[in-house]
């Protein structure tokens, strides 16, 4: 992708990314994007080649934040348990990546940038085992799979925790509250891995 | 909605089924939907509502299926991972539900049938507490949103599986395996709630 200003890149992707954060694949428009962005429609193809590349550059842009952001720190099952809340806390914060996420597995049959995040993947294995060397390398890719899946799953199911929980709006209060349960289960499952 | 026969009703709700599950709510096309019923459009509108409508009966009606087959029975610790199995193989073979939850979660801001699934969470939180008296009633609630989040999750994000697990195929084995840890944290989870 070739642009004559970084500015206007940047531009274009914040507006796909709240456009395919609300309306994922099928339902994002490409001519909303442009409007939004203040970019020529035929510019859009031009550079970032069809709809489903555009949604794929703006899931791997947010991927790679994530990715750089969040980093395993320190050693033990704390370092699990705080990587895991500050994964929770990234989530909370910016709710177009789990939401991206779960559209690109309802829609999609192949993964975004499937080999760079392998490899990110691959290396927050060896991370997590540095921090903890007697957990296994499955269960390792187990634990982090259960984190991503509770902590982005907490973004997309409003509508089953108002249902469970009898909580008829989403507030700091309940977040705090469900980013315990979170944690608890992040910390009992490490636990249980471990031999 | 009144129909002449069952038969046709239960034929269209079918074909809805398919069509919301693979597309969504914005993406499915009532059409489609007619065609593969073999029934009239404006039939479905007259006796259904809107599309939003007709989705609503679609994703009541799975949850009155899993609601009705699924109970808790027996007691203690093994009998929440018992009922959390059962969850997770009941939507291991009707992927549909768990699709539909989360296309629910993605596009609507108000949750189908809320009285009824309310209903049913609240006797769901009773009957675990019967199981297992020691556990609080916001930690019931808790749990059992974890359960579903894990169960429900493991089919919608195949991609983020291929990713972390390096597996390039979901199939009995993978299955099998996600099923173990999924049960281990729904263990785990549990007796690091009981006092």
């Amino acid at each position: 992708m070739a642009w004559d200003t970084e500015n206007t890149k940047q531009q274009l992707l914040d507006a796909a990314t709240v456009e395919f954060s609300a309306y994922g694949l099928a339902g994002g428009r490409v001519d909303r994007i442009a409007k939004n962005a203040g970019v020529n429609k035929e510019r859009i193809y031009k550079y970032c080649g069809n709809k489903e590349q555009l949604f794929g550059l703006v899931l791997a842009r947010q991927l790679a934040y994530v990715m750089d952001e969040i980093q395993i720190s320190g050693s033990g099952v704390e370092a699990v348990v705080d990587y895991a809340g500050r994964v929770f806390d990234y989530q909370v914060q910016h709710p177009e990546l789990a939401r991206l996420t779960f559209w690109e597995g309802l829609e999609r049959a192949e993964p975004t940038a499937l080999d760079t995040r392998q490899a990110g993947a691959a290396s927050k294995v060896v991370r997590l085992r540095e921090a903890l060397p007697e957990l296994g390398e499955d269960d390792a890719r187990e634990l982090l799979l259960t984190i991503l899946t509770l902590a982005d799953g907490w973004q997309v199911l409003p509508n089953m925790d108002r249902i469970y929980t009898d909580t008829s709006d989403r507030d700091a209060r309940r977040d705090a509250a469900r980013r315990r349960i979170v944690l608890t289960a992040v910390e009992a499952l490490t636990r249980a891995l471990l031999p």
